[in-house]
Parts: C-alpha cells; structure tokens; sequence
C-alpha cells in the first residue's frame, strides 16, 4: 500500500506527537479496524490521540473517504441525479424533525432514503419513535428501500451491517474510551454514512447549547465547518443549519407521544418552533437541489405541503410500505383520530404543579430526558428494549406567566410509581420553572434557531 | 471504595482533561486492569491519556503502590533488617553489571535478591546471559530463592506471575500503544517491582544518551527524581546513579561472551569502565545501608571484593544454588578456564577490520546491538528462543589510533553467514570508528558514567 509501510505503534506515536496522518497511513489504520488485525488496546490509544491531537482538514477527509469505502456505497437509478436528500441532526430532545421533514420533502419531489442510526439516547432515537407503530418495520431490505423511494419518496430506516462497518466499530469504542467530542472523529462518522447514501445533497442541522455536544455558537460552527467541508469533499452538496439546543422541540418528549405530535403537526396542528425548524431545513434542501431559489420560497413550499396534507399523505404512504396496515395508517391520519386506539397508552399520567407564581425561563430537556430515560423511554445498553408509551407533555410555553399549583408537565409512565427524587429533579430549578418574577425570557429561547446556513 | 465512584469512561475523561486522578480512582482503574474487568480499548485510551497529560507527583505515587499491591509482596527475616538490597538499570548494550555486583555486595555481606524481567532487548536480558550457562536456573520459587539468599547472599532470579501482576499488564500494552516513554508509567513499572521485592535499599541506574530512553541528562535526572521520590515514598531508600549509554559496556555483547567478561572482570582481569560502574553502583549501596561512611570507601570495598576473589567465590556458590554443575561452577571459576568447553561456542568467528587509518571516536552499542539481534542474540516477541552463542567481542578501544585493516570487531555467529549488509551495517559511519585524523575522543565518552548521585 505505501513503500516504507508503518506498524500500527508507528502510526499511534505519529498522530501521538502531533504530526499528521497521510492517507495510507489512515487507510491502513481503517483496514486493520475492520479485518480486526489490530489490538483493541492499539484502536483505544490511537483514539486517544486523535481526540487530544486532532486532524488537519485532509487527514478529517482521508479518514471520512477511508469509513465510506470501509463496507457498501449505495447507488440509485439515474433519473433520480439531483434529487436524493437527506438531513442529519447532532441530537436535540423531542427532536421529531424527520418525522415530519421526510414526506414533505417527499411531497415536493425529493428523494429521501433516511437512514438512522439508533444510537444510545436518553429517550428513543427517531427509528424508536417509529416502532411505536404497531408494524412499522426499520428494516428494509436495499431493493425494498429502493422501491419504497421510487413509489413513496421517503423511508426512514435502520443502518445495515453492510453500511460503513468502521464506524459501527470505532463508535461503540469512542463511546467507553471518553473520545465522543472530537471534531475529526465526529465529522467522519456523520459523513462516511451519508456518503455511502449517496445523496447529492445534505442539510446538517448542527445543535449548540448546554445540553448539546456544542455549548456554543462558536464550537457548533467549527463543527458544522469540519461537516460542510468533508461532505463537499466527498462529493454531496452539503450545508448546515445551527439551532439553540437546550428547550426541548415542541411539547413531547418520548416515543409515541412524539408521533402523536407528529401526525398533529402533519394535520396542521403541530407547535410553532417544530414547524419552523422543518421549513427552515426543508427549504435549505430545496434550495440546494434547485426546487426553489430561494430560502424563503422553499421554506414556504415545505409548509404548504404540510398545511395542505400532501406530506400527511406522503407519511401515511410510508407506514403502509413498512409494514403498517393499511386501516391502521388511515386511522391514524385521520382528522380526528383516536391515536390510542392504535399506539399503546401507558398505564399511568400524572401532572406536575408549579410550587409558586412565576414565568416560565427555560425548560431543560435534557434534565427531563434523563427521567424519562430512568422510567424505559431510552437504553443505556445497544439492543435493550425500551417502553415506547413513557413519555412526557409540557404544558406550558417558554415566557408564559404561571400561578401557583398550575399543571406543568404531564407524564406518561408504568409501575411502579414515580419517586419522589424523580418528580422532584424534574422540578430542580433552574430547571422547569425559574421563580424570578417579572422576568422575561431571554431572546435566545425565543427562538429556536438561528437562522443562518453555512456553505463552503 | 469512593462515595461517588466514578466509571472508567468517567477516569479517561478525567485524565483527558488534564485533572488529577485520586488514589480511589487510580485503585479503581488498576483493579479492573487486572480482574479484567475493563475493555482493553478502555486501557489503551487511559495509557494515551497519562502519556498526554502526565502525572503529578501524588498520582505517580498512587499509581506505583497500587502496582504493588496488586499481587504478592515477598517478606524477610528480620535478622535482614536494613540489609536487603537491589539495583536497577534503565538498561544499556553490553549491560553485564548485575553478574559482577549481585555476588560483589553479597561478599560484602548484603542480601541481594535481584528479580529481573526478561524484557525485549535487542541482545538478551541478565536472565538470558545466565541461561547461557548449563544448568543455570533462572525460576526458584520463594523459599528457595530466600534460602539462597541465606546461605550465598545473593540470587539472580526471573519474575513470578504473582508478583506486580498489573505490570505484566500494562507493560505490554504499553508497547503495542506507543506509551512506552511515560515518566509515571516508566516510574510505576519500575518502582512497584523493587517495592514489591521488600527492599531496604535501592540503587538505580539512570542511562541517558543517543540510545537510551533519555536523551539526555536534564531528562534523565527528571527520570531519575520521579523515580527516587516513588522509591522513598514506598519505603525504600533510594538513590540514582546517572550514566552515559552510547558506547557499549565493556568489551563484549551478547549472551555467553558476557558471562565470559564477567567471570574476566571477577577474576580481576576485567575492563575498567565496567569495574568503574560496579564499584561506583556497589559503593553507593553501602553508603545507603550504612555499612562504609563514604562513597570512596564504599567503592574500594567492592573493588576489594572482586580483587581479593571473594565475589567469585559468591558468583560459584550462586551458580551451584541456582542449578549448576559443582564440577561446571568450579571449572568457570578457576585461574585458567577454558570457557568454551562449558559455553557453547558459535559456528563461525569473523573479524572485521577498519577501512583507513583513524581515531577510534565513538562506538554506536545499539547499531551493534541491531546486528547481533538480526543475528539471533535476541528476541522480537516475547517466549521465543534466542541463540546464547551470539555475540560480538570489541577489539579496539576509543580514543585508540588505529591503522588501516586492524581488526576491530570480531563477531561469532552461526550460519547462514552475514549479509555484506550486516557487516557494512556494523560499519556504518559515524558507528565503529570515525576517520577524522588526529581527532581525540569528546570527554564524555572516556568516562562512561555521570559520578553524582540523586537523594531526594
């Protein structure tokens, strides 16, 4: 592969004493991750030293193209040329953005193969959500997927084994060995995935806040950067989008109360900042695959698909096509439907009150997220079941004035009942609600996103 | 263990940071080192992560009496007392010191339990040197090394599996990740051992130069500090001796030819630089132990010891406990021995001789050393058999005029014969001899050792 080929120890001092990684070098790191000719201790150390070292932008690219061509690179037919979208968030609580972005993206003549990675979060990823529907299957097979496109224009699915198979390992290891949050290690495990998709373009929607992997605007752009770069590089028209993350997005959190509030919004009925958060994304993709020239007309096209039902159509098409009956998704996208007829209810509800007057500051998510995770709506362990029917409604609105005792979260959970440290750390201030009186709330959490798009 | 104990990922991303471990942590994480109970992914991220950022003095500390305690700990009799001694070297080519000092201070009546590790070294270890000699057994199990020690008063042994388990560990972990060059890591390996042995007193000495692990003295002396602070804090008096490696020890490298130079120099016919280092180590121990007031005194008694024939009577006594033949040991040992009747002679003898006349200015020990590896005098991977016979005999001296086609290396070997690469190789500029005329020897190479000391 390279004249003087370097051992693996050779490589990890290199990268250990700052110096960068040629392509060779990376490729045949990669090879022997994935022909398992390495020692877990070896993959380990050199992780370490990419987290505290870094990767100048070619070494990132190198090591992104190295993760794509690691297992299958998927094609699709050429009349699609142009077409194929695909959005990728960095994580956000009650983020069903997909949900509702996949068909109406559908609706305006895209092609949308999603694919998900399950990931361990604190409730459900998007594929969880999904499986809350009686017969929803994830798994689908690359023809079925294929022919699921061409009749539908949307599926959201699993990552298969064939898929990037480096990253399925060094994922799973950067998660035990403390190296999640390196810019270089992130960038190629987002993009090798959507770049084995072969999409020709990509919107990123890049979280910043406390409770994201980015704490600022500043480290989110880096990020969004080192993604735009190493996408464009690899051949997709890739973009990125940067939304606060600390609110959670719309009013559920959890799995099936989340489809719930996705099919309402789908009805037209969906919260403010879910519907802005789809249009603005949607009309990024329309843009960049020339649907629409300009942000503000796509972003108004995404809506009318919504507000008229064709993206509604679109989602109950793709339930049928994964495996939904059909009289279930017509009574779920049904104008008045009673969704727990279909989706599982869990055994108890229970509200929390306010203790005193105030106005509703900031709603932490991830505070939230990490109670409902503890009552089954997310794993610790990849392959643990969760309970889609846990979950959570807020009840009131960020910068609403409230009195004492007024209902502010409805939780859905099963025995046995909550503890009292659970309802109480749900309520920790400054979580929740903060007392301050006559306060108003930031503007930052007025908006949920900031409404600027990166190209490279 | 700890009020709040922390997870592993917790530990690496704590040493990631740059923070101090605490001593829970560091039991913690050697703990799950050695009950397996870590993914080794996991070791080789926290190796990297130490590598990185260090240790301060309280975790180098905690580090190196948690690998002592991780497995058996040897005990005296208390009629010992004060009297248990050892030295360690960081290693150097031509190392033969331990097989004249070890029976030196036992005439001087010390206990001298040397526990050696095999190690990979390019020439075998003291272990394989000893091999060399038929019978010679390098594995008693504890209440037999401890009777040798009460009866001959010194005993050269390999280390058991029980002892410092978490060293075995880590050490070839540390190999294969390129964390070899860790002052804590360095520290703690070394450190826990001779803790482990129960020492009253220890000598260390520190090699720094071109083919040592410091490169030079300023780093070598931190070496050193970190080493003799560990040492004190663990209860052994400690002391570093710093001395140049670049030019061989002696005259002789390899395995038997060794053994041969030391019977040499404990007959009192041995090379000066090798006799400068013994007494100087020796001295310094019976400083430490209080037996001699003064390092000059303490030097002239071990020198006393090799002279007036008392270490050789202890090396024979050695021997004989330790598996020898009576008639083998006696033989060795006598006035006039024909060594090769005992020691297996190599195939074939080669003499290489100088190109031009010249000024003999320095002698690479590691190139030669390379040589004499590739040649079979050591192993690549640990367990594998070397050849005892393999070695070379210098026939020149620095700072020696020498005239074109004078031998000056005459290297025995098996066949196949060498390669014109092996012997130019041996030969290379600035490596044998350099032809600058005129030229003297810079002054640090007419004395091979540094002659201060380090108490801290």
């Amino acid at each position: 592969m390279q004249a003087t080929m370097l051992s693996i120890p050779d490589l990890i001092k290199k990268k250990r004493d700052g110096n960068a990684l040629s392509d060779d070098d990376i490729q045949f790191f990669l090879q022997a991750v994935v022909e398992n000719n390495i020692q877990e201790a070896q993959t380990g150390a050199m992780l370490m030293a990419i987290f505290m070292k870094g990767m100048v932008a070619t070494e990132t690219m190198a090591l992104t193209k190295a993760m794509k061509l690691s297992g299958e690179v998927l094609s699709w037919p050429e009349e699609w040329a142009g077409l194929v979208v695909d959005k990728h968030s960095t994580g956000g609580v009650g983020d069903k953005v997909s949900l509702v972005l996949a068909p109406a993206l559908a609706a305006c003549g895209l092609k949308v193969p999603m694919i998900s990675g399950r990931g361990l979060s604190h409730t459900g990823g998007t594929l969880d959500k999904l499986e809350s529907i009686p017969g929803f299957n994830v798994s689908q097979p690359f023809p079925k997927l294929r022919s699921i496109l061409a009749e539908v224009g949307c599926v959201i699915v699993g990552q298969t084994v064939s898929l990037v198979p480096a990253d399925r390992i060094l994922y799973a290891l950067r998660d035990a060995t403390s190296t999640v949050e390196s810019l270089p290690l992130i960038t190629g495990s987002i993009i090798s995935k959507k770049a084995a998709e072969s999409l020709n373009s990509l919107v990123l929607d890049v979280k910043f806040g406390r409770s994201a992997i980015c704490k600022d605007l500043a480290s989110a752009k880096a990020l969004g950067e080192s993604l735009v770069t190493a996408g464009n590089n690899l051949g997709m028209n890739t973009r990125a989008v940067f939304t606060h993350m600390s609110n959670p997005i719309g009013r559920c959190i959890g799995n099936s109360v989340e489809v719930i509030e996705s099919l309402e919004t789908l009805k037209g009925k969906g919260p403010s900042d879910l519907m802005e958060l789809v249009s603005t994304l949607g009309g990024v993709l329309l843009v960049m695959t020339g649907k629409v020239s300009s942000l503000s007309e796509g972003g108004r096209l995404i809506t009318e698909s919504v507000t008229g039902g064709a993206a509604l159509a679109k989602f109950q098409a793709m339930m049928v096509a994964q495996g939904v009956s059909n009289e279930n998704a017509q009574s779920l996208c049904s104008a008045q439907a009673d969704y727990h007829r279909i989706l599982r209810r869990a055994d108890h509800q229970t509200e929390l009150r306010t203790h005193t007057q105030g106005v509703v500051m900031e709603i932490d998510g991830l505070v939230l997220a990490e109670v409902l995770h503890q009552l089954g709506a997310g794993r610790t362990n990849a392959g643990e079941p969760i309970n889609h029917s846990v979950g959570a409604e807020l009840l009131v609105s960020l910068g609403e004035s409230v009195n004492k005792g007024r209902p502010w979260l409805r939780i859905h959970f099963e025995s046995p009942a909550l503890t009292p440290d659970q309802t109480k750390e749900a309520w920790r201030p400054p979580i929740g609600v903060d007392y301050a009186r006559d306060a108003s709330p930031p503007e930052f959490v007025k908006n949920n996103f900031v409404p600027t798009t990166l190209k490279i």
